[in-house]
């Protein structure tokens, strides 16, 4: 049985920083939904668009959220997980959406109007891996340049 | 850009018992959580071993928890990702923790106690995929015999 190894800050923040896209906690008054999305990096926040209908929309802005990205290898038992918290507030100013453009606009895979962008400033940010012998970030599934 | 198709329930189900790992969110007073697991089916519910003075052990008994798990390809843009929520229990009777050690006991990769069971008989059980042309239990990690 592995132990788990915690990630240093930097280890989190490149994975988070590199990845395309994660999964997103929110709590609603019907309990917690986890949505997959796709993400990007601006400064120091995490850029998710969504809907403003679907639930993300709804119950995920001006309030806490998690924020997850991973891998993991099934047949070797090892992977890693970074997990970031923090508040979403919805970016509404046009200089601000103009940056987030410029910088890194996240990229939906799917088709659907997402007019919202959320932006969550991480106040937490934790990270752990579990097996040894592989290169974080050889083993990112696409390698961003930052 | 492609379009999200849902999955049928039987296509969440085969899913969902074929993989041996996930994410599961809950929500604290302190906001939502997100949480990387091993688990297992047993029957129609999800089981999860955690430990009792964990997050998720403090957090996620006796309330709603949602479960997910996903697959994606991130060079082809193309995945599926399946979500399923219900309510948690702790499983307590010996009878009903030797049922799930015999069918199917959860193994965790981590080390540690993980003395708790969570079981979550799930009430929403919904999925999605994106892109086309791949098959759906061939590209899962790990295959289980059902």
């Amino acid at each position: 049985m592995n132990e788990a190894i915690d990630l240093t800050r930097e280890e989190c923040e490149r994975l988070l920083r590199s990845g395309v896209g994660g999964r997103v906690a929110l709590c609603s008054p019907n309990g917690p939904y986890i949505v997959p999305v796709n993400h990007s990096v601006v400064d120091d926040a995490i850029i998710i668009r969504t809907s403003p209908y679907s639930v993300l929309g709804t119950y995920g802005r001006d309030t806490m959220l998690a924020f997850e990205v991973d891998q993991f290898d099934h047949e070797r038992q090892r992977g890693w997980s970074v997990v970031a918290r923090g508040r979403a507030e919805v970016v509404v100013k046009p200089a601000e959406l103009d940056h987030i453009r410029e910088t890194w606009e996240p990229r939906p895979w799917a088709a659907g109007a997402r007019s919202l962008h959320l932006r969550v400033r991480w106040t937490e940010l934790s990270g752990r891996k579990i097996g040894s012998g592989w290169d974080l970030a050889a083993a990112l599934p696409v390698h961003r340049s930052m």
